[in-house]
């Protein structure tokens, strides 16, 4: 493919941000998550329709970078320290919500549709996300925010995303391989584990670096475009040793996160320590800085993803009369709404409250849309099987504000909803 | 040429960024401006020496983003209305400024050297570029931006960043038809005259539909995204009416800058008539939302593209031997200092603070890289050429902080540059 002249590719790319900002803003004002709205205008904008924006290739290195800086964000939002202290409620919510679609999904897939067991895992690990940005978004509209079914979702909804991550990684592997086998993925196993393990201690060296540079340096450029930097570089080790792209932003970002911190264990002794566990410990003022200066990156390179996620399926060439399809997505979407649904029973808990976590987490979201497109790249899921999950995505992804918004119309004021109580929810949720 | 693989894109952008901040950071520590620093980070990780970096197609997309966006700041700074009540002096040392280095350098070139015309234009273009960001970091670390000679330096450097901004897109017409001739430029000219008139009229009236659906809408991505695509389209549309790219992020930038205003002529009668200067009236709570949130875009991209500069120039291949080499850069360099210090002499002026002006007036900095640029890609410079020209740029950037330093060292407390004259400064000058 012919790179495109320098003009065309401006224009396409301001006709892509248009579309996602005017979509997405539109979509908000319907109360349907904004990623829908930028979905949308991919459908719209790419050969599905009007044929304005195509995947080229600087468009796609932009969407790479969208997704690396999209998970350093969740990255740095998810703190794996409340999540250890959380208890359990959350952790069998999370389980049960990734373990319920999927198995759903997978013998859905492998035995009524007859497809191979790597098209079927796919999907499968495509209907586990929960997006955590959606949830947030619609328990803080309802009023909700530091109700306790929102502190179990919210926890909940972040072990998912490292849950879904994790199940990327080895799904993105096992693609690679063309097979599912242990020894296929055993040495990458191998390495993903000690990337996810080393990577954190190592990008939090690096920005030890960093706020030491930044410090010293009155260039107010300096600490966003090292990290950055650090970010890209990350996403391209994690690409090196295996894993997909996204899981060195995540990586990067739970790293710089204002709560990771390191525990050298007290009884290894070692020189340094103390310098060494200062070193190793959340700096908060960067961490605000580093939030608050890559927020219009991502604003600006996230959508860029999602619109070519619309734009890189044809919708024309779905052969829309064949039954199988709808059949798929009819079975696919049961399984995914019922899976989620039922998570929130697995924990002891009044039967409405029960109800609202389980909706709750329904929201597939980004992390849904990340694994479709990868399945698709990867040559895994074909037009139609990819179109049937983007509509699934897409119906799990608007409908969720809806059912909860008219669940707690119907039943906010009912005494197992009541927000002050004081015994059930001790810590407040911060957004 | 083959796309890179998306790990390596990742890898050397990540390099680019990296080498960008801390040769800028170690620039500005040293008191250099950092755009020397990042010039020579693309020496360092281009053909040059290490080699790392090689001008990608999609760094080369970010880059022409970066440089739109960088015009796009300086059109916001721009206030046009100041220009006009600033009264003569800044004119005058502006124009002399544009003048005595293009005449002295045409003149260098066609005759003394026996270079092309078009060659000799864009090397006189090149060393007209006043880097008003240079002159105001120093006069400000120095304590001296509300002094007198400050507000004319400003004012001048202004109207000469807009003068070579229009002899840019003149040379760059030429350069497009490959003869200096009234025929070849003359339709362009009045197109690119019309673009001028017409594109911050029409993007001011976009920048007012923007502003009206970031006022309905909660979205806090809208804005920026947005402004960001009309930046894109403006520039777009600046490369199809004939114009270099960046003319249409410094168009777009004059338009949503603060100070913006059309005045409808009053003898014009008009239907909506108050509506419609409402409408092409300056929002200064957007204007302010639309800086902060495109200034980490800024820091981010532009870098890219002073990096690409010294990437695209292989030193390696330069024949440093040739006399002629040496001649060029000794001789222009000579008329880019001169030239400019003369430019503080033609007003009536303290002999001392005559001196300053034409001292402050010095710096070529990003404008004239930019100029640079072009002419290498228009195959109007070889590689020798390009070289005594970054050559120059370099040392008429790097200089003048050291000579103003040393400058006001010397002369800073003698009366004829006293701060505190009433009468002299009634403005200050806000950054």
């Amino acid at each position: 493919m012919m790179p495109l002249p320098i003009h065309e590719l401006l224009l396409m790319f301001a006709v892509l941000l248009a579309g996602a900002a005017l979509m997405g803003a539109l979509a908000g004002r319907l109360g349907i998550p904004p990623v829908v709205g930028e979905l949308l205008a991919g459908l719209l904008l790419g050969p599905s329709l009007l044929g304005w924006v195509e995947p080229a290739p600087t468009l796609k290195a932009m969407a790479e970078i969208g997704v690396a800086l999209l998970l350093f964000e969740v990255g740095m939002d998810t703190d794996l320290y409340r999540l250890t202290r959380a208890g359990s409620k959350p952790v069998a919510v999370a389980l049960a919500g990734f373990v319920f679609p999927a198995v759903g999904a997978y013998a859905a897939a492998y035995w009524l549709f007859d497809l191979q067991q790597l098209v079927s895992l796919f999907i499968a690990a495509t209907l586990t996300a929960t997006s955590i940005g959606i949830t947030v978004r619609v328990l803080k509209d309802l009023g909700r925010k530091h109700s306790e079914e929102a502190r179990i979702v919210l926890g909940a909804a972040v072990l998912d995303d490292v849950l879904g991550v994790i199940a990327l990684a080895f799904l993105y592997q096992i693609a690679v391989k063309g097979e599912a086998s242990f020894a296929a993925i055993a040495p990458v196993t191998l390495y993903i584990l000690l990337f996810m393990l080393l990577a954190p201690i190592a990008a939090k060296g690096v920005a030890w670096i960093i706020g030491a540079l930044d410090r010293r340096s009155d260039s107010p450029a300096l600490l966003l475009t090292l990290v950055v930097a650090l970010v890209l570089a990350f996403s391209a080790l994690a690409h090196a040793v295996g894993a997909p792209i996204l899981l060195g932003g995540f990586a990067a970002g739970i790293a710089l996160g204002r709560t990771f911190r390191v525990e050298l264990p007290s009884s290894i002794r070692l020189p340094f320590r103390a310098a060494l566990s200062r070193m190793l410990a959340a700096d908060p003022d960067i961490a605000h800085r580093v939030q608050t200066e890559t927020r219009p990156l991502v604003h600006l390179f996230a959508p860029v993803f999602f619109v070519l996620v619309g734009v890189s399926i044809n919708l024309r060439l779905v052969d829309w009369h064949s039954p199988r399809i709808w059949m798929l997505f009819g079975v696919l979407l049961a399984l995914a709404l019922i899976g989620k649904w039922l998570s929130g029973f697995v924990i002891r808990e009044a039967r409405l409250r029960q109800h609202a976590i389980g909706l709750c987490m329904i929201p597939r979201g980004e992390v849904g849309l990340i694994f479709a497109q990868l399945g698709l790249t990867q040559g895994i899921l074909d037009d139609g099987l990819y179109a049937a999950l983007l509509l699934v995505i897409l119906f799990t992804t608007f409908l969720p504000p809806f059912l909860l918004k008219g669940f707690y119309a119907l039943w906010g004021n009912h005494p197992a909803l009541r927000l002050d109580s004081p015994a059930r929810s001790p810590q407040s949720i911060s957004e």
